[in-house]
């Protein structure tokens, strides 16, 4: 067996560092939403770049599956061994390795977490924005392109992703990107490799842009009497050019779920969540305009804080949604949408999705950073009922077929996965095909992560 | 010959619209720097992408090369038919196919300039920012990852353009990205095709971000007595958090090239000239801070102005600096450099380039996007003098050299094309080599193009 001989280099190379341990398998094998567990044949630790390159050899070598591993907090199955093989677990690669305030930039190894590196950088002035809630690692966060309730004002990870070490299929070790702000300077392997979800190689390590910790912070929370006039009052927001840090939006269901895990009680009806970054003017200013919208589309009064305990627990509160929404059904597993629409065209993508769940046999609270377009609903289902999950693809194929007539997109920030494979023809066409060309050209074995993003394999 | 046969089949499918004119194939065979005048083989005009595809067809049929051309305002030589071949002029494809308000997006196709469309834009109240100068046309913008003047606020191109039809070489038409704000659907093959310089297809429609033209515009100028003290401000202002639409830097030579050529009484000495983009309050508060820094620094008192007219003013002249400065020394062509270095070292790298020049035999003036850390020097020389040439190429070598060791690039702008090619090798590495796979991945004929961008070919 390939994998044996693979193994027995691995044990060879990194000794205690290679697990065959049944917890770490499965737990490496375990995904966050519905999928089934899919262990790898083992697990290694890398410490350097350079044994990230000598295991990357020794897959090559026996042919064996290399599925990188961060945070293990991707909702689509991306790290999943569904071929076998070994799974690059970077826990061990996570220090910060150069903080430069003068440029506002800072490098990483892939397996530190977002919530690390900012506690690392708060005496600096400076954070790293992007917030997908789960506290991931910087690793995995590029490699899905993963963005969440700042992207409306900070941008997704293509934007503040500098430059990558990436070691590629063969064992080569790349740089990508330079530490200049702009360059026109060949092709963007940068943003060929951000999002590339470990099918083109591992990265080792990241240069990221940061941004100044705002002076002030306003955030509040407000509730609508439906959906739509929420919605509205999001494209009004925009259009008036108010620059809004964070712009959530959580449906009833997903109110009634908050009320019972978090221990609040909201209005079961749809509210907006919202948070401004300024100077101690501006983000009042902000609010107030803000709040002035939000009564012209008969709102709740929009209740705003400076406060950085209320702001706390508001954020909280929300990035703990996933969770506050799966155990609203206990021993529900679940499926989750993540559809990203125009902005123009989110009223109707979402008043249609709310009507095909509410025909349909099974909950489905939706949530989402209307700022963007993007939103989720959280299908819940019971695993042990075939018919149930059936009805959550069926609504899922739906959301995806509408996000695509609208001209959006299967898949906002989660990535494609196994999850969202299936609908990747429909989106891309031909262009799906180029993906494959590019992988193939770069990977031609096909040992990196294999059965993820680009067709066949 | 197989270019006749494909010239054969093109008079077939195009009619007038394929041009073998003296006049045509000299027009697009010329640069606006120093690269020697290299023509095409015939010149076509399509008119729709279908033609676009029948084109490269014809051409990959025959093995000819393929060149796209947008306005012509390249500085690298990126449409220049080195090796001979068919150019493709999209002048006739200038069409503004949809603006979507709502939106704050626009569809457009490659051939149309930035300043026809920022014309129909107008009534909209929206506008696309980047600005490189030139009335380059937006395809040639995309396909050589310009930016200018307003990148420090704007992004670039790399920022701006959300999707793009492209005609790969074998003819295939894909659609590239979508128009939700953000995706994490597979390989982000938009980025990949900006500033890829026509060498993996041609673009033949693209779609953009707009922004909303602002309420109110400060801009203004000031002067500082040596080039340390200007970076400084500079520097200072970026840290400050002071959000500049606009923050270009001029040298003592280059404002005197202004005097001469716009007919301005500029000190001959180093020069800032900014803009604000804001609320009326917010400008003004904005252009005395910045007042404030520049007067710490021993600036001139910095003079500034909301009004339009002395605006336009300003950046007509500064829009023409190349001009300015090429006509400063008579009948001299220029070698223009282009780094872009981490703002930490930026005043660094423009002090040791200035010693340089002043103890070289070619005079260079330098202008530059300082908010980016990217600047030009202007080398000045006489083509018939060989050791001129030769003089400003070492020069551009020691600059590149020196960009790369602090962390820069290149290229920040303008591209790769045949002048900056030679730095390839030393700024990447083996990604060039992956560049090259990609290449011969989606070009494996390598008629896209060739002699740009990527190793051998």
């Amino acid at each position: 067996m390939p994998v044996q001989q693979a193994l027995a280099e691995l044990r060879h190379l990194l000794g205690e560092r290679l697990s065959l341990s049944k917890a770490d398998l499965d737990a490496h094998g375990r995904s966050e939403s519905h999928f089934r567990t899919t262990p790898p044949d083992g697990v290694v630790f890398p410490e350097t770049s350079e044994e990230a390159q000598d295991i990357v050899r020794i897959c090559a070598t026996h042919n064996v599956p290399v599925i990188g591993w961060g945070a293990g907090t991707s909702l689509e199955g991306h790290a999943l061994a569904i071929r076998g093989g070994i799974c690059v677990d970077f826990s061990r690669m996570n220090k910060i390795l150069e903080i430069r305030s003068a440029d506002m930039d800072v490098t990483v190894q892939p397996g530190v977490t977002r919530e690390a590196l900012n506690e690392e950088l708060r005496a600096t002035g400076l954070f790293f924005p992007v917030d997908p809630g789960a506290n991931a690692s910087i690793g995995g966060m590029a490699m899905t392109r993963a963005s969440g309730t700042t992207a409306v004002r900070y941008g997704t990870m293509r934007d503040n992703v500098m430059g990558m070490q990436v070691v590629l299929a063969d064992g080569r070790l790349i740089h990508t990107g330079t530490r200049a702000r702009k360059s026109a300077s060949g092709y963007d392997l940068t943003a060929l490799m951000v999002g590339s979800e470990g099918t083109l190689g591992l990265t080792t390590e990241l240069t990221l842009k940061l941004h100044g910790i705002p002076e002030a912070i306003s955030a509040g929370i407000c509730s609508f009497s439906d959906m739509a006039s929420a919605v509205a009052a999001v494209t009004e927001t925009i259009q008036m050019g108010i620059p809004m840090a964070r712009i959530e939006f959580v449906c009833a269901d997903t109110a009634r779920a908050f009320n019972t895990y978090a221990g609040v009680s909201m209005d079961p009806a749809p509210h907006l969540m919202v948070e401004f970054h300024g100077s101690p003017e501006s983000t009042a200013q902000d609010a107030e305009r803000f709040a002035e919208i939000v009564a012209d589309h008969d709102g709740s009064p929009f209740r705003w804080s400076s406060r950085e305990e209320e702001r706390r627990a508001l954020w909280a509160m929300r990035h703990n949604g996933y969770y506050a929404i799966l155990a609203s059904r206990k021993g529900a597993r679940a499926l989750v949408t993540d559809i990203c629409v125009p902005i123009s065209q989110l009223a109707r993508a979402v008043e249609e999705t709310q009507a095909d769940i509410a025909a349909s046999i099974i909950p489905g609270p939706i949530l989402g950073h209307v700022g963007d377009g993007n939103f989720h609903a959280i299908l819940l289902v019971d695993l042990d009922q075939p018919a149930e999950l059936e009805e959550a693809k069926r609504l899922s194929d739906r959301m995806v077929e509408r996000s695509l007539a609208l001209g959006g997109t299967a898949t906002g920030e989660h990535g494609v996965g196994i999850g969202k494979k299936p609908y990747m023809a429909a989106e891309h066409g031909d262009a799906w095909d180029v993906m494959g060309s590019i992988k193939q050209a770069l990977d031609p074995q096909g040992i990196m992560n294999p059965g993820k993003v680009v067709p066949g394999n």
